[in-house]
């Protein structure tokens, strides 16, 4: 039986992200439906595509990922259902695919098209469930759309080089958890560019030259606890879990000591450029 | 196997709501539990009561909902278990059934009467999960509680129209995710009472004399992008996915722009009418 | 099939909690999943061993839990899984199962030692979940680590009677959802060291001389209720689900009226004392 996941901006307490779930198990008893987060801040589309890019990759292919964020009809949302890396998308048409589609190709996009039978306001609930449901059966997706060749894409999203390859111009594109601030700078670009130069990544008074692998491997701990005290405090770069250059303060908490966001004074698409030797 | 749905005030970190997942897996190891919330505020029956209403609809009629929201039993805090609308509710006698019950007759009522077996200071776990567990084996009302036949009502929770039909005073009963205002005039009383007419919607300095039936419904979407700039921050009443009438700015995010709450200057509990012409 | 539960500092929105979801999911299609919390405080310790603490208990023995909260490996950041009470554990070796192991002694304890096979900085996906469904498919600890004795005490964690037992120090742990401010002195100790003894309780300028065991118990409802009206915002100290001392606001909603950590101004670790007479 298949796996339906839930990435919206309908917050911890309306009703929507519960009636979801009612919907599908009314249409579907053995569905396993999985929350990614249901706390994107509202219409926050960048926010949702990090999300969705870095949470989709873990659960088994044929796993069915519905977006709720931003999703009412208009002439200027579509409705998307879309196969890429062996995974289902459903979602409007809004950018919200930009950080997946710029790596892989999609296997097939349809532009959803079973809206003359649904009256709605709430299209989470009424159209994206339908097509989840009727995905999950082992439905095509030619069944409730037609075929698209083309795809919203946010450019904001992508880092691009300088002509001369001696920068690499990125943005924020998220602060997590423990405040630490995400650039769409990934390894792939900075290998390509980089060529094993020495380098220095700037972001506002910040300059680092040098990029972990994990947070702890930029702590020494041979140094005894009480003389490591600064290094608790450290500011690093690290290649994060999912390979994009993340500015973090080593054991970070943004609630007490602050995170590498509020101690940075980074926030949410600022500029953040390496420059090579 | 039936599904229980939990909707209670323990927030997002305490163990409370953990515990009661793993009491019902043990006593129940195939059952399917759906999260509604868990971030009702603190004793909030209004709350509380929009939330069940909104969400319960969508599943499966048999699902138990179990509501632990100010569920310490006191000689005035009864327990409850109903049946409504093909589906069961085991929550306190707060009032918490109003928003229901004012438009669907239960079909059953019963106080539970199980507690003398059990000493608690987290009735929700060790009461209303037994009873949820009792009703998925399948077993009837009458051995958890004995019938009763009223139910405690907030009739605060409930528009009313003047005597010469001209006027309909609500109140503020929620806000939502995205700061829009949820108020407790439906569809239903706005028409019966209206007949047609035209009519002004006041709360505070705003007046409203259209109802949509979408967000989007407000956008005049033939204006490019850019002279529509002034819509995007429009004004608007719809009826909501519940058929209340709901006061919202379109695509309003209150943590960045701010909600139609803090736009309108309207909170929990505010007056707002509806005048006919 | 067994249950995996997951308490971590993710928090609501970061796409890692739903990936460790994925990956569980991908080596076990049937498990089941219960997100306990995922709201720690980043690093909290204390925090995620009084949840774990008051949660595990509900859940069938043979429930795998995950703790996700300050596991990256180190080397004084040993990874852990350990048998005790019937239910299996999977953390980092930095206290969190202080306030577990000081009233239980663990069955059986590895040191993890499957990290050659993996490289990752996202141990609880990488290391956690390949423990986690090796021991649902029911695998022996010794497969996947090699037998210790010892595990990390937080010593600041217990309350400690004086030597002429007049007297227990202990302090806040935590904090719940209502502002209720939990003590780390148990029903236990307050029984041995106080052998039915009067007594005050002390934090700051807060002074209680009886212990409820319910909310309710505290308030008279043979009065009416306007003028029970100062009982509402009672003060009162009981034994709370987990027979720890709870100071608490008899129902305060700290979004409102504030509750007892707000209004006796006591923040986590401050200093309780039990005085007998």
């Amino acid at each position: 039986m298949a796996i339906i996941t839930l990435t919206t901006d309908f917050g911890e307490k309306d009703p929507f992200a519960g009636a979801v779930k009612g919907a599908i198990y009314n249409e579907m008893p053995d569905m396993r439906i999985v929350d990614i987060t249901h706390s994107i801040s509202p219409f926050h589309i960048p926010e949702a595509a990090y999300i969705i890019k870095n949470a989709y990759k873990s659960f088994p292919e044929g796993t069915i990922h519905i977006i709720g964020v931003d999703a009412e009809l208009t002439p200027e949302n579509k409705h998307l259902a879309l196969k890429l890396d062996g995974h289902f998308f459903i979602c409007a048409d809004n950018g919200i695919m930009s950080l997946l589609t710029s790596e892989i190709n999609p296997e097939k996009i349809v532009e959803i098209n079973i809206h003359d039978a649904i009256k709605t306001n709430f299209p989470v609930l009424d159209v994206f469930v339908s097509v989840a449901c009727h995905i999950a059966r082992g439905g095509t997706l030619e069944v409730v759309g037609k075929i698209s060749e083309t795809i919203k894409e946010l450019h904001y999203l992508k880092a691009q080089a300088n002509n001369d390859l001696t920068q690499i111009t990125g943005h924020v594109i998220y602060i997590d958890n423990y405040g630490n601030v995400v650039t769409n700078i990934s390894k792939s670009i900075f290998e390509t560019i980089g060529k094993g130069r020495a380098f220095t990544i700037h972001a506002r008074s910040l300059k680092i030259s040098k990029i972990f692998t994990s947070y702890s491997q930029a702590i020494d701990f041979t140094v005894n606890k009480e003389q490591r005290f600064d290094d608790e405090g450290k500011k690093l770069a690290i290649f994060n879990t999912s390979d994009f250059i993340e500015l973090a303060m080593y054991r970070s908490n943004p609630q007490t000591s602050g995170g590498a966001s509020s101690l940075f004074g980074l926030t949410y698409l600022d500029t953040v450029t390496v420059t090579f030797k």
